[in-house]
């Protein structure tokens, strides 16, 4: 097994202050690892990274056809938004759509990342709920999947319809048996696999046709629709959105929570996993952007690469402090 | 040079989810090193750790008894605060005091930490001021130095002899001299050291006689006062002031960010200085935490120790996920 390969630092009055190692892999399509750092077999859980996993059920089984979901909604069933109006407000008629509700949700209330959302409640003295949640559009998902196959109304329990269909799924893309699961932060299971097995699955996206399978077709959609509706996938100022939108709508990425990032290449039909062994998403951050600049396909001077990597960091009064960079021999 | 020893785990439904590697010094009174992890030599930003050191000259020039400061302003003087009306409103008083005002400062202004302050500026569309910045007390204690002396108002300049005077502190309570500095949040000069040397200072203030030199007083006086007012060193729910209540008193400890803590231990005259490499929080709360328990002077099961160490950790809705706990190895 090998060590975590270092791959972001940070630097302050010409010094470095702080590091972050991380394992990635860059997978084609035929599963095969094009490029690795650290280890590839390193086990993880993808948290958020893999809702795209988690959304193929709602499409292979027809539930997103019959209630007619636009493309939009399918990029927030991938989200992790911020709570924004546009997002609450979209899973709330989302739900609507369905005849269900907010009491529906499984994913729990916190305040919403967005500012303008959040001092809107601060001020009218009301209490984030479950649409703020940033996992509330995967769970109107789930819902809607569990309405179109009558199942009950936990659909987070681990042996629930739902979430027995999404861990096949996600073992059959991962291509690998899923060691064990976690209960993630908005109380759904979140499957471990190997970084490697996240970049296969991945890789799989990136090359599904759109003529393909039912799981192909579904996976063709759902990273178009994140590809097209970047602002639906997180929001205004987050990475996924701007880098997504920097890269015109070509490639499909997701962050998860403890610093996992992934992304899907349709071009190359290449796919990207990696893992900041600490956590610390400034640096999954940094290291994505680097690594998609690497495969060409982010540029290196856009604004939203510079607010992640080799961009001066700047303190309260606006002054010089320091640097994020990519550590030697990483990408 | 040693590599960095592993010391905080995070653990999710079983499996290692992210870790935290880093280097921690316990040294007595003679400058000799009684324990280390990772390496002592590794150079480090103490950043807002080294509050206490910064406050040297505030005392040593007589210029904290020339305006009567309390022990609670000379524990904000060396506090990084979250902004609540307890510290911003001693801040503005302190400076009223003094014949300045908010202006004078040049820490910058950002949102505070504490949820009442924040909601209530929110509520009354005010932006926040340098007041709330949470290093507003120690820049208090700078401009009162400065006014003491009659130096110019720029007192975060390099080469302010405010700042000349803390780097000739810094260095002899380190005893080595310092590799550089960097720009800190509050654009203050920082001076970096070792993690030996920063463990140095802290035994060196711990064993400060009440009667000795004016450095010894002076070091005597902020250890004191650090601990016996830890609402002022840091706020409500915060590491600093929820362990040091947790320990009575006895101890002083101290946050810097990316990841540094320190130790004032005046009974066993022994000073601790930590660096988690990747500079996550959370990883230093809990490393210092585990040294303090492992010297006997907090308890293993004190709440305090127990929201940042061996406690399950719980999601949004209140479901178990997981636990954080000290490497094997380590303290």
């Amino acid at each position: 097994m090998a060590a975590a390969a270092q791959m972001v630092e940070i630097w302050r009055g010409g010094l470095l202050e702080s590091s972050h190692a991380g394992h990635a892999v860059i997978c084609d399509a035929s599963g095969t690892v094009r490029e690795s750092w650290g280890d590839p077999d390193a086990v993880i859980f993808p948290r958020s990274s893999c809702k795209m996993l988690q959304a193929l059920p709602l499409i292979e089984s027809g539930a997103a056809d019959a209630f007619g979901l636009t493309d939009a909604q399918l990029a927030l069933s991938c989200a992790s938004h911020q709570g924004a109006a546009l997002h609450s407000g979209a899973v709330a008629r989302w739900l609507d759509g369905i005849g269900l509700g907010e009491a529906d949700l499984r994913c729990g209330a916190h305040e919403p990342y967005d500012r303008t959302a959040r001092d809107l409640l601060i001020r009218s003295d009301q209490a984030p709920c479950q649409y703020h949640n940033n996992c509330s559009g995967k769970h109107a998902g789930f819902l809607t999947y569990t309405k179109h196959i009558g199942a009950g109304p936990e659909y987070v329990a681990p042996d629930h319809p739902l979430q027995r269909a999404i861990k096949d799924a996600f073992e059959e893309v991962t291509q690998i048996p899923s060691p064990g699961f976690g209960i993630d932060g908005c109380s759904a299971p979140n499957f471990a696999t190997t970084v490697q097995g996240l970049a296969r699955a991945m890789a799989y996206f990136a090359a599904a046709p759109e003529t393909g399978s039912a799981r192909d077709r579904a996976a063709y959609r759902l990273t178009r629709a994140m590809a097209a509706y970047p602002e639906f996938v997180a929001g205004e100022g987050r990475a996924c959105s701007e880098l997504m939108r920097a890269m015109g709508g070509k490639v499909a990425i997701k962050t998860g929570a403890e610093a996992v990032f992934v992304a899907i290449l349709p071009a190359q039909k290449l796919g990207i996993a990696l893992k900041i062994v600490d956590g610390a998403s400034r640096a999954s951050e940094a290291a994505i952007a680097g690594l998609l600049v690497r495969l060409g396909v982010l540029d290196a001077q856009h604004p939203a690469t510079l607010k992640r990597l080799n961009a001066v960091q700047r303190n309260w009064r606006g002054l010089e402090t320091g640097i994020t960079r990519l550590a030697p021999g990483f990408a």
